[in-house]
């Protein structure tokens, strides 16, 4: 691993490629330096994988953990680096088939949420 | 959806360019036909994610859920799809964060066995 | 499996016995159709189980995913094909000792949202 | 709830009656207690639920959790209680689509081989 | 185990001691009956563990669980049990690395929340 | 976060004191480095809990998670740091209320099997 200072630099440009924004203070520096830092600062900077790659699991792994509040966080990200609806829509369905149709259903509700503020223009940018 | 015999053909076709090999008969017709004639036929084949996206999502489902046998096939179809080992790994790695250090050692371990078995002339191969 | 035609109409036919309503066009109709032609149409109406049978075992394990738009849907489901109150919440009940007592008291409040709406007039039910 | 020695006396009958044999002492007396006096004689011996939707429930959440040990011990215990092979082989293909192919896949292979050592005579009994 | 009377009395007890208040009636009169007397007054009084420890164990599965509305409950009875706020956050933290970053993200989102209804004097007690 | 060589050294300091034993080289450097010095040079070595209470912590999740590997390893950590094997039991016992049935029976099962080879003389030992 590397010197704190630039992986902290790391991190936030990813977090910022990823999300599209700053990370939020929030309430907890030390777990908010564990995520920039370590886990956008040096996991996710790690070769054999893009970025957009990244997306596809983290968003997989959120999905079929149910914690809504974050897959609408990281169905953000995949919008931001590019990813089409459909193609948002086609791995939650996947998932009906890899998780279960409780997955695939809560997945299609929340995508459904953000697409629509999207579209009417509400704010739904999240923290990771 | 489509006629039965085209949506057997194209799942038959699926699988075998998924896994390399065709489907074994099993014990259970029906849930193979299931998985031949629906999931592959009718699923792997929709539009907006290619087949080695859908490998993705799968063995990270499939890494997520711990099921050590399943796992086992979707790394030797990850692997006859051409995806490097380097990069099967960094998938696991990635999962170290997203579902727990617990699934990234069990996915880990696994691997490290399909790849012992591939290197020393072992059949490594399973129904999906 | 069958003709599209006929599956779909299963489909229906099935959906509406179990929820006691025609499906919502929803946001997904990709989804959708998978769900009423081949879920509705094509899984809940195999042999072997009856269809209250199904319901519970669907109802146990959307328990379990505490998905919890998704048990109230289901929970709407059992009452609507004659399950009686004591029995759904005699099933949760059991689930505290095979998946854990936050399993539990999260189905519990839910069933008490959906009873208590039910007894007041307001409208719960909710696309599968 | 009730007295302890009608509580033990029920559950030693309610666990009988399930796996079709005596408990076996095992390594850890107090956890044994707690099942055979509290899970069998105060849980499944409660009303609104017949011993096969229990059996049903419980067969399914084990299923979902994919702790083949016990699986297999409750398929015996479906088994015992007069379901046939093709409705215990329903109820895993309904978890195909409620909690996921690897759920399902998990389940059809320690039924092929629960059913497999009953063909040829092997002792496949387990303690709850 | 031991006598009704006795098992109900010790059981309200440990639960006031754990949550700092007596149970709410509620609408399930037998689950609550079976979280007073046999959880609380027949397993977290039991010995080897502390009732501190045994906060420490119901807090991480409830957190692993990510069941929100009992997430808050626990959280409040460590804060009750003396635990400090600290303490509480570095748990979540951990299971950031043994459950995966949506289990901690999930968490302190829940955290902060009952810490920022006490700093203003809301009411956070639930029922467990 | 810290200097890389203190950060290792201080890792492979935090994991003999855990697992009692120098980590084993195994099959991917990188992963073993993230473990060493990132999860337990920077996060086993936090404030705000004792080393005993993390391991704790590790157990439940471990235990939780039904990763059958990985909770021998952590058996053996918690009585290599002088966890009595009544108090490991209980803690299992505790997880069959707050994870179910199937998970307690998993998790006793495994204990069974440490403590057996322990008892006869068979070497436990496994990396993290």
């Amino acid at each position: 691993m590397s010197q704190p200072l630039a992986r902290h630099e790391r991190g936030e440009a990813m977090f910022k490629h990823v999300f599209g924004r700053e990370p939020r203070p929030g309430s907890y520096p030390d777990f908010l330096k564990l995520t920039i830092d370590h886990l956008f600062g040096e996991i996710w900077t790690r070769p054999h994988l893009s970025v957009e790659e990244r997306e596809l699991i983290a968003l997989t792994a959120v999905a079929l953990a149910r914690t809504d509040w974050e897959l609408r966080g990281h169905i953000g990200a995949a919008l931001h680096l590019g990813m089409p609806r459909e193609k948002i829509v086609e791995i939650i369905i996947q998932l009906a088939y890899y998780g279960g149709w409780p997955v695939a259903n809560n997945g299609l509700r929340i995508a459904q949420e953000v697409f629509a503020e999207l579209d009417t223009g509400k704010d739904t940018d999240h923290d990771q």
